[in-house]
């Protein structure tokens, strides 16, 4: 066999165990029993030890170095050799003790979490963290970094994000949204959320996630929906690409815009082409660039107004209770701003300002110039700073999230970068196709989701996402195009001048 | 590690295998969307090709060789080795070359099986079904046997049964059924079937379902209950034994005794200890005894006047219209004797005469005494002996059953003494616990799961099934318990002196 056919059926090994723990994992979330988890542990434990053996296998290390010097490989099989042999080298960089270690501090850590959010006591989770941040530091260290060990660290989610490069973005960023946020609450009139409120009951909202989903040419024939207590989509196979999604009887956006968010990560999964798969390049140019799809179906499409024009009269078959209700109306209830303490309620508006404070916070404990003791009172500090509002305790404030308990150093900067990416690709969908908006009003989506696949979906991971950026919109990452999208609409519906 | 323990750690790593299989298996008939199954067959080929390897590699024969030696074993471990040791030496019989042309000529047969019955025309399966069957033959030769070559394919499904066997059971059991069955249809009225009839909606019919396994106890906590196309249960872990179900609109009863016989085999893994599970003797004493604990809450419990004496408020809570039907009006209808076709649509009288004529026909077939070109001829022919009626095509007859198509010979018989065992044990329920029936009628159906865990399900496949009938009912399998089972029953409801 010759290095490529080894390479590519290495690679056919690792999707095997990756759709089977995929599958897995959905199954834990939808179907699971209770008393299953016992054995499932095991299970998954046994499946995911095998998966890592083969991402740091020497025999895939041999095939790497001689595909590295390859010059006749595709564009396709040169990012993936890039992307496999970068993963090679970061597992590969820690030391097994460690990472065993690590990861038992983490299920303790986890639990701590857990009780200290449900107590609102962080003292409980505050010797854990240390040892986590220790541990995030320890492992900057070994993947390597050039200025700033937080770098080490976003690079796992966002290939060539830099703690230099976020500052550049947050910091202008800042400079516009506190303002402009502080100026709609206090000059700007509120938009009348009456239309939304009221009981909906949750089979019926299960048929609507179903119709929206439709809307935006979500393949059934390739994914399926179930209900799950925390959303996430998951790509089983390259045509096996689910959503999940939950709802509340008294709040219908919030499974509604769960499943328009989840189905935009999926169809970023359904829009790749087998070949992407099998290169293990399915996982998009980045998170970043994944949360800009779920972004960009949730907002950009699902909270505009010919969006709305066009779902009504759906919305109203299924709930007759909004037959009277203008596409107006419901654009403006289902875009209003409320500074508030929880970052997955957050609006357009805030959200970006939550993740700002928790990326800069983050790469100043890993740099060690911030002690986790003095982290809840930076945190409010910096929500009072952003967002005019502070915390009445910890649970509402530094113990929300689960990602520092876990392990997800460097995470968080990828929802505000999505944010971004979705807004920049919005200026661009509209350059291309001059009347989307009357086309999406006219219930003309797939000029949008075309467009998508075309310029984003079909690629997958073969770009990395500053590339992709530029290839598509001809320019880097550049926040003002979401600075100039929220001021323009929002300043509308809250009517300053 | 020692061998023990060594043996312990192989099993663990089948098991893993196993779980993560039944739950992908589950999965493609549940969930998986259509154009889920190219990948996912590839999925479940190569983790079953693992598990296959598990099962016949040199290390366990090592380990089996030393423990098969060592009488220090537990009863369970003594058990496990045993089927074990027999499930490798069946497996190691077989050439590989040998398999693998068998399972390629396999999916042809199973296309050509599912075109023919389509079209109602055996020539297109003819030839396939000779190579088949011709196959059959050639494994039976390899796993070995004493007087036929069927009892070395019948070994595969309940250990211990032979054709000499067999025919002791069949042909008492014929010469009574047959008889009876003639003097029901001619001398008997048929119960009045018109309170069952009617239109059910399927959403309202899941609710039902979940009812009648709640009913049964079975534990959703270790469980689950999902549509499918042909209903099955499966057991993911120790923890998490699954059941599938199908609806009719226009027949509630499919969908209840659906749920019900599946329960049935579900409560028999739900029984289990996990040291059972552990050491692969979770899959019961052998298919026939599996098949006992379905038709045990199927037939025995749930068409018997005592459970519809209790059932009738939650099926009248569940569809109202039933709220003025009586329990004996219920256990009627619910009796009805139809000869017909189809054996999967058969009733208690009628469903063994199906079985006797296949496993008739399949182990002369084996043999070498039927040729497939007669077979259509035969079948229709024993169809007219046993149940009085002619196939008008082979769809409806040689054709309808998947089991040849696959392979599966030697498996028919299972279903028989499913029901066999179901009755024997069924005596010895009412031996054990005379007020049985008062206790279901008031709702106690504890009394009689307690008992099936107690007697059947806790020991799981550590005794052979004629073993296990001697241990808890004092004798080896003796059809008269089914005949008395039958005739006093079906006099009764059809009016017989």
């Amino acid at each position: 066999m010759n290095t490529l056919a080894a390479y590519t059926q290495h690679l056919h090994e690792m999707n095997i165990l990756s759709s089977a723990l995929s599958l897995i994992g959905w199954d834990q979330e939808t179907h699971m029993p209770p008393r299953g988890i016992g054995f499932r542990s095991q299970v998954m434990g046994r499946l995911t030890k095998n998966l890592f053996e083969l991402t740091v296998s020497p025999e895939l290390g041999t095939l790497l170095e001689q595909l590295e010097a390859d010059d006749s490989l595709s564009l396709e099989q040169k990012a993936s050799v890039r992307d496999i042999g970068k993963q090679y080298r970061r597992r590969k960089a820690i030391p097994p003790a460690l990472i065993e270690e690590q990861a038992e501090t983490q299920s303790q850590a986890q639990a701590a979490w857990a009780e200290a959010r449900k107590k609102s006591d962080f003292s409980i989770f505050e010797p854990l963290l240390v040892q986590m941040v220790d541990y995030a530091r320890t492992f900057a260290d070994y993947f390597g970094y050039e200025d700033h060990p937080y770098d080490g660290l976003l690079e796992e989610y966002e290939p060539g994000m830099t703690v230099t490069k976020l500052q550049g973005i947050i910091g202008p960023l800042r400079e516009q949204l506190v303002p402009f946020l502080k100026q709609l609450m206090e000059e700007g009139t509120a938009p009348d959320t009456s239309p939304i409120c009221g009981h909906f009951d949750v089979p019926t909202q299960r048929i609507l996630a179903r119709r929206a989903l439709e809307t935006v040419l979500y393949d059934f024939d390739a994914g399926a929906l179930d209900d799950v207590a925390h959303p996430f989509s998951t790509a089983i196979a390259f045509d096996d690409v689910r959503v999940t999604n939950r709802y509340l009887e008294d709040h219908i956006t919030s499974g509604l815009f769960g499943a328009l968010h989840e189905g935009g990560h999926a169809l970023y999964g359904q829009g790749m082409p087998e070949e992407l798969y099998q290169l293990r390049l399915s996982g998009g140019a980045s998170n970043g660039m994944h949360e800009s799809q779920s972004r960009t179906i949730e907002n950009q499409l699902g909270r505009s107004l010919p969006f709305w024009k066009h779902f009504q009269p759906i919305l109203a078959e299924v709930f007759p209770q909004f037959r009277d209700v203008s596409p107006e109306a419901l654009y403006a209830a289902v875009n209003e701003v409320t500074p508030s303490f929880i970052r997955v309620e957050a609006d357009e508006v805030t959200y970006n300002l939550h993740i700002m404070l928790r990326a800069e916070l983050e790469a100043e404990l890993v740099a060690g110039e911030l002690q986790v003791k003095d982290l809840p009172g930076r945190w409010n500090q910096a929500m009072e700073e952003y967002l005019g509002i502070t915390p009445p305790n910890d649970a509402l404030g530094v113990l929300q999230d689960v990602h520092w308990s876990v392990g997800y150093y460097g995470y968080f900067p990828s929802y505000m970068l999505g944010n971004l990416y979705a807004s920049q690709l919005a200026v661009q969908t509209w350059v291309d196709i001059p009347d989307l908006d009357e086309q999406i009003a006219s219930g003309n989506i797939k000029a949008l989701i075309d467009w998508l696949i075309e310029n984003v979906h079909r690629v997958g991971g073969v770009y990395q996402p500053d590339e992709l950026m530029r290839r598509v919109t001809g320019e880097p990452l550049d926040s003002s195009h979401f600075v100039r999208y929220v001021k323009t609409k929002y300043s509308e519906i809250y009517g300053l001048s």
